[in-house]
């Protein structure tokens, strides 16, 4: 009789594998760990992406009670099969006229928005030309788009154009974050836009860092950069940042959002949205609508921040929308840093390969629009005091 | 000078090729619309996935809600920045407690959670064998893992270990669902575990039909069949079915739960669950555990329902969880009945290629524990009084 080649592994042992791994991210300074918060944090928060300070606001937590209340718990199915409700269409449609696009399909994260308008959109015969520091949704989706996907030098129009002239294929795609989570910088949409259209391409954009905080009214870098609307563009978006909710959307042209209705697979075979994060986005997104200026309050404290910290001699991004990155020497003096402002009362993101498309180990302060002057101050002043001395 | 050889498209023709794919579906009768419901809709309701009827509960509404109010109506950011609440900690542990594992990693939704398990566990080194009527987030998991996927025939322990024996590979991993959402029926787990442990495989399963329906109280299969808690077992549930809510969930080996903390891509790179989520699943699994029977009576309603319309002369699928399937002669007449039950007052299912692994299109039937013996006849009488003429 053959011996089977299989490795006669005890079932205590299968897993080993993942202990040396984590032995591996420890050496490498690399370990994530769970930090649970209490309701009442009373650390000054400059970690989260609540650009507009919504999330705790009353119009916001209490539109998701009422929604819970009404609604139910979750959506109980597919958005085709049970899972949209009225809140679902009201919440769409708002979204669109508030975007500036003909039509918006809700999903129940940006995440499974992005993976969505990427496999839909496109096919093997697809030319997928992809920004070397897009989000990982973004990323995912490529590879799960079976389309040829070339990754493009970050923000650079004129290498999309190169790639898009080599194109053989049937059709093409051009895909870039609007605001790039780690420094906060901003992508060319305008060349972007002039490039995909030279070239028969539509043009993809994830606007998760520019909703209600780029834009007129928080509009969004689209309706910015003037392309809200066009029949080749389209934009993803969070109700998981500046709306204070969860949730994502895909925003288009309207037989864009029925192509997506109908053959999406994050669409078809996920479970809506649930009524409470419905709720929670159509609360904030009014709240906005009514109070246009909170949009222009974020940009405002992100670049008092980022000129504070330059100022006191710290190397701070220059930011195009209300996120401010503080490059640190490595990860763990990073995450020495974060910690040492957390112990000083202050909350800051801390960002480390592989959550870094350049491998640069950053702090990453969230510009919250609803931050006082003295609350900043406040900020810079711990910032500087714990700065790692180079 | 050389003329570019890109298609020179108008912005406005660029997906003019979604109107063409419309038409197609539209020809193939798989035209797929959204309706939305409004909250007092009347019809009774055997299509959504609300398996234990808690999606109104209050106990479960009102714990959405008081989480809303208490936590944000977001969670604020990815659960390793600021994302994680002692609330979602809490249902954590009370899910691993409740389920039979270890531990258990909270997701936006059951897609996230499933994707997560499948990259993270798996490498290009691994044989991936995956039933061949997989849940469509566990098909994308095997795309996004980079693995060598092996798809076995539906249910069959046997062919799952004849492609193990054939490894030549460092590490295997067996998946499949619990319970196949279309049919109902559940997978030999018992099976699919001695298969995996022969060949040293670990075995992922996807309990989102089974969790709150099988095992003891609804503990869930892996419960059922005594692989809960094992240390080459993992499972993953949602709380958008059976708790009511909205989310997913990774069960397993601590190592196993700290591992996906720090690398799956799907946790590392989403916003956390939003409170009012973690909140009505916490609920509803506080529920469950007080009222355990009300997992026996969905299977019991699940074989009425069954026994019913089989004695009604309709093919109706045997059901091992909650869920009871109906064949029709073809995707038309599926719509066509679905719509007619509608119009006498009963929401069902209808599942059409792509979503039914066989191409057999049927209606769904979901056997809600809250319905009365007058509700099922009612129901009953309704599908048989409809059903398309052979
Ligand atoms: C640029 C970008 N796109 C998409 C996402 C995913 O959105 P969500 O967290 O709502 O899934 C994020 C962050 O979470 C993001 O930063
Ligand atoms: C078997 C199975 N797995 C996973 C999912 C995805 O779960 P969720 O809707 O919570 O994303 C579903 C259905 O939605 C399912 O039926």
């Amino acid at each position: 009789m053959v011996q089977s080649p299989a490795p006669a592994l005890a079932p205590a042992t299968v897993f080993d594998w993942l202990d040396e791994a984590a032995e591996l991210r420890a050496e490498a300074g690399l370990t994530r760990t769970l930090r649970s918060r209490p309701a009442d944090d009373p650390v000054v928060d400059l970690a989260s992406n609540d650009y507009l300070g919504l999330v705790h606001h009353p119009a916001v937590t209490r539109a998701a009670a009422d929604a819970a209340l009404r609604w139910g718990g979750g959506s109980t199915g597919s958005r085709l099969v049970t899972g949209t409700t009225e809140l679902h269409t009201e919440l769409e449609r708002e979204l669109a006229e508030f975007t500036g696009f003909e039509a918006a399909l809700v999903f129940s994260s940006g995440y499974a928005a992005n993976l969505a308008a990427l496999t839909a959109l496109t096919d093997p015969d697809t030319l997928i030309v992809s920004d070397a520091y897009n989000h990982a949704s973004l990323i995912d989706g490529c590879r799960l788009s079976r389309s040829d996907v070339h990754r493009a030098p970050h923000a650079d129009p004129d290498a999309v154009a190169d790639v898009l002239r080599t194109r053989t294929h049937r059709r093409a795609l051009v895909v870039s974050d609007t605001v790039f989570s780690v420094d906060g910088n901003a992508a060319p949409l305008t060349g972007l836009s002039a490039a995909a259209r030279a070239h028969g391409a539509a043009l993809l954009v994830d606007d998760a860092h520019g909703l209600g905080v780029l834009g007129p009214g928080g509009a969004g870098a689209p309706a910015a950069a003037g392309l809200a609307g066009e029949p080749d563009v389209v934009a993803t978006v969070t109700l998981s940042k500046s709306l204070g909710s969860q949730g994502g959307a895909v925003l288009g042209p309207r037989r864009v959002i029925r192509h997506l209705t109908e053959t999406a697979r994050t669409f078809i075979f996920d479970t809506g949205l649930a009524p409470a994060a419905v709720g929670a986005a159509l609360g904030a997104l009014r709240l906005l609508r009514a109070e246009p200026h909170r949009a222009d309050r974020a940009r405002e404290v992100a670049r008092t921040l980022a000129a504070r910290l330059t100022a006191a001699g710290l190397h701070a991004s220059t930011p195009d929308a209300a996120v401010v990155s503080v490059r640190t020497p490595g990860p763990e003096a990073a995450v020495r840093w974060a910690a040492d402002c957390r112990t000083a009362g202050l909350a800051v993101g801390c960002f480390r390969p592989p959550s870094v498309p350049d491998g640069i180990s950053r702090l990453r302060l969230t510009a919250r629009g609803d931050l006082t002057d003295q609350q900043i101050t406040h900020a810079v002043d711990i910032i500087t005091a714990t700065a790692p001395t180079p």
